[in-house]
């Protein structure tokens, strides 16, 4: 697509897909980790105003100086923040006022789209489009969590629909030797996935099926989460003080497993790819099974022969920086690198990813113990 | 007033008192100890609906089963309840279902009191109405804090007015001897005023004035926040761990003490009574002056001389027991009873108080590091 | 007895009454409430040492300049203190070189109390007598805490013996009337008690007995820790966050209730008076009995009628200051009185109570919440 | 070393290496991450006993039962365990009672020595000989953290001496290439070192030296810390969060940076390597000097090229499975698989480790905000 096109598209996706909701759902904060909706509006709207607007267009004039403090995230480079954890607490401006800054920066942003512009501004635009698409990503699991967290469960009208899964799981083997890993060529990826690099892999079979609903039944049936030896002991530590005993969403009804889902409180479906599990809760799985998550090279290597994009998929490896990795100047360096410890990567997308969004050497990242994003199983053995 | 005009008079106040408002405003809870304004429209609502017409109306058929658990506040008599924290979370139900519900429980309370009832059905309502002066009361002062917390401190249109304090402060005497306090006769009062009873007071001179911020400014340039001979061991690590140098919302701006008001944020004027300081500071300040603060019998034997009303004044007194106190039956024994540890009394209104609603016998009372209410400071020596 | 040998009988006495622990015993500290025992001895002898020796001893040598630091409790007046959750940390000074520090201070004292000196230094001397002897019951509880809370229940040996109490118990009636309370004449008394004043009584009746464990048990095996009515809204939270069941040091081994005393582990004797419960404990127990604690004027003018001495008796007075109270200038005036917020008053003495310490008029204190001390029950209706 | 002699050689040294301590040294615990002395010297008997004498040796009797629930360390199969931050509570058994355990186990293992035995036996023993020697490192820092941080820094007598570094650092370069790394052999190793097996380095250049004292002063003194674009995001909360300036036990004394050393307090040398950093200050000093920390693979393809032992060298490999890691079955199984998460892999050994424990293929492990342990840093670029 066009730039210009995208940037249109994208922005107004946005405010489409919260479109359902109530004015009361876009400013609470349940936990630090969930953005208030309007905060994830505002931000990514500030993203475009900070880094394109501010820097390269001429007599730009702020549409409110409160907001770049209001709507940074964790850029030091670019100021001062509200702390994380009190994004939730305002209540101003209100939705409205960021719908008028949404329009003011975008009317700006064609502009400067419709004049003649060097690479290094598109290029940012380019990079505000993909930001864009992550939060719309980050809004469709924050607002599953508040409102799944919530004592009435309302529902929220999406197109999101993961596929059952049918058939017998096989394993498809992949040979022992050197390989190619990381992203080539002109076309858009972040700083964390250049530097092409080989790597040796020992031969392993990888499962073309991801783990689904009705075997992780099974597994909390046979008392995996009472083994502590599936279990890293970190793993375990943070099921007994959080008392975790089914994935994120999952609540036993009289003896029946339900789970929230966009539509509400439901019986869970045994051939949905489970979703809503932690690194911990996968790799647990994975030993119960005897066998084990992929690496991120087992599964990039293996990708062309997967059949994915239903669920971000857990690996078995940290998220840290590839060879002769760089981090850009200023703000933008603060993109991936600092993030490059204690996070473990998945690969892949899911049906919450935008369009395009994704590549097979796309390297996402979560703290081990998250649930909240859409996350699911693939093993190894 | 006739009950019924009062009823309607103090249910209509509430929905007046919050138009001012936006949306996004009614949801957040920013601390433990502020409620949203929607809870608030609701919990009061789900008083009557619960104490009342679920007891006293015939055939009557609740609103919404969810909301007796979604809007009980402490009443472990009457079920299951959100705990508090959460409140805050509860995007839904929605203001206008709310203002639904408001109507709907009005029109049956309405029915109830144009037919022929008994005196406890009336009793009930009339604690009903006293019940949602109280949130009335505690709606200023939390959307005071929601507000005055945010970075760009949104104003805010209330009625509500301090009067400056002019004149020099002069000292009531009043002499040793045995006094009766506590309620006497037949109007409403709360059960932990009941129980008239003798006290025996050694001489005191009682301040006809409340401190002013002049004063309180003084206070603080002296270091009164740094000498710890002047606080009690735990209003010291009060300030110590908060890092407290002022009453809440308090900025010093460039030099100058600003404070937030419903009007934004202003230059601190120095007439007006001092507020929003806690037990520990009001104390501490009396220390600084070589005084005391009066206890709460020493406050109603010298009530008739005080020109009070426009904060609550906090006493020496810990909330206790009057000698025969008596726990109601039932949910309604949870009123006052089980806060009788802990708390500090305040005695007199505020400006925020309802007309007609305090009274000399009044015990109100709050923990003492509590900030957030309209407290004031009255010294005795 | 005379005060040089009131001075050596004290001082030898706590290192007697630690004789029996092991050397590991002196150091540890196992919550912030409990003081390892070597700071104790150290404390009390530092005590001596800042308030007399420092102050009247002409070329007075410090031990060593490290234990002002080291040892210094709560006087922030006297210096720069170690905060109290650190003090279990300090492996050094050893218990001997403590030893040795106890006996350079008494070598100066008793030179003091042989000289010709000022009726200061005297009463700084008795009052520094008292800190101990209150610092030798500190130690009980201490001890008791640190050995009972260790999965192999050490035993310790002691004096200390709680007698039976037998026979029915009986109501002592009380007259309404104006009765006059607070220390008066020249024997020793700590600042809280001074002033004496009068106060109004209704009439009362208060029990000849304490509460004994054969009653409380009933108490708890009839559900008196599941029925909330019973309960102070902060005990009720007390005692669900906590997980109590039943009153510090008890364990129900296979359906009996035990609980650790000096002698180890033991079966509970049921006619002994119950102790460490908290006060939200023993105001549920007398609400349970549809009782009230006393006021602490109440059990004052009983007090010549009660037989009393085993146990601290919780009343339901909260600890505050009486008229006129006075705080003395410097250090020592941080003795009581900014403590006084928060706490519950209890009365009479214990069996860890030095002999001569206490007095009708004695004003002992603690935080609701705390149990480890020797607390009992006493009823008022 | 034959067996039976290293066995008791190694159990000698541990006792010989506490000697210098007071017996008040051997029981507290001052961070949870801390173990108390005495518990270390009971744990790594406990381990003889547990997984020797009572799997192999007929009719053994344990030494007291108890002690097997008290000095469990982290062995879920091994049955229930006193909790991490309790080891510290427990002043019983005392020192005497864990050395005459230590001789009662002692006796019993070589006479299991000197008997005939199976393989399995020898290798747990072996296993139980490496276990202890990773204890004595661990009681280096332990002894060092508890005397360290106590206000008095006591000195403690040992051999461990740190040699300084003298001459310009070098760059050695590495080809680029195809590696083999991981334990091969019949010599002894741990279940994470196994497996050896292929990894591809890209051409990069290891420093011949481990950064100073002299360059991390540098670090600091040009705004190290306080310019977050050096730092990993949690790295910067880290440092915030705990006011870090400096490395674990560095004091700036009038404007002379001092540090706690065996000997107590003194000024700092500047050619010794700088220990006790964080991998976020590691990673941080390495940004500042526009390098990086290397990778575990780069470290050890490097080591025969390297003079390395006086401290650990933090790499930026994430402590993750070998390709074909197996756990072993049972409570050995818990050695290192769970532990592979969240922690950061260094290299090489220290001072504090005892000889002929480490290899160029051991991985050692540490969370990436640890500091007590004798970590170092070396350069990459």
């Amino acid at each position: 697509m066009e730039l210009k096109n995208h940037y249109i598209y994208t922005r107004t996706r946005f405010v489409e897909i919260t479109k359902p909701l109530k004015t009361e759902d876009f400013s609470v904060q349940p936990k630090e980790f969930v953005s208030p909706i309007k905060w994830h509006l505002a931000h990514t709207t500030w993203f475009f105003e900070q880094f394109v607007l501010c820097v390269y267009k001429d007599n730009y004039r702020t549409y409110n100086e409160d907001f770049s403090y209001l709507f940074n995230s964790y850029y030091n480079n670019a100021g001062d923040k509200v702390i994380r954890p009190n994004r939730g607490l305002m209540t101003r401006p209100t939705v409205e006022e960021i719908h008028d800054y949404r329009n003011y920066v975008d009317n700006h942003i064609i502009e400067v789209l419709e004049s003649t512009v060097g690479a290094e501004v598109l290029n940012t635009i380019a990079l505000g489009i993909q930001h864009e698409q992550q939060h719309q990503e980050l809004f469709y699991y924050d607002i599953k969590y508040i409102l799944g967290n919530q004592p009435t469960f309302p529902s929220f009208k999406t197109d999101l629909q993961l596929h059952a899964i049918e058939g017998t799981e096989k394993f498809i083997k992949i040979d022992e030797g050197l390989y190619e890993v990381g992203h080539k060529g002109e076309d858009f990826c972040f700083d964390c996935e250049l530097g092409d690099h080989k790597i040796y892999l020992n031969q392993y079979q990888i499962s073309d099926q991801l783990v689904i609903n009705a075997d992780y039944i099974n597994f909390i049936e046979t008392g995996g989460y009472e083994d502590f030896n599936l279990w890293h002991a970190e793993g375990w530590d943070f099921i007994q003080n959080n008392q975790i005993k089914a994935p994120m969403y999952w609540h036993n009804v009289d003896g029946n497993w339900h789970y929230y889902t966009y539509d509400g409180l439901e019986i869970i479906r045994p051939n949905l790819p489970v979703m809503h599990t932690s690194f911990y809760e996968a790799s647990a799985f994975a030993a119960w099974r005897d066998m084990r998550l992929p690496t991120e090279f087992e599964w990039e290597v293996a990708s062309r022969k997967l059949n994915y994009g239903q669920l971000w998929e857990w690996t078995n490896s940290a998220f840290l920086p590839y060879p002769n990795f760089q981090k850009v100047d200023g703000a933008l360096g603060e993109y991936n690198g600092k993030f490059m410890v204690n996070q473990m990567v998945l690969r892949g997308s899911s049906i919450a990813t935008s369009q395009g969004h994704s590549r097979p050497t796309y390297r996402n990242f979560f703290h081990p113990h998250m649930r909240w994003m859409f996350s699911g199983i693939r093993l190894v053995k």
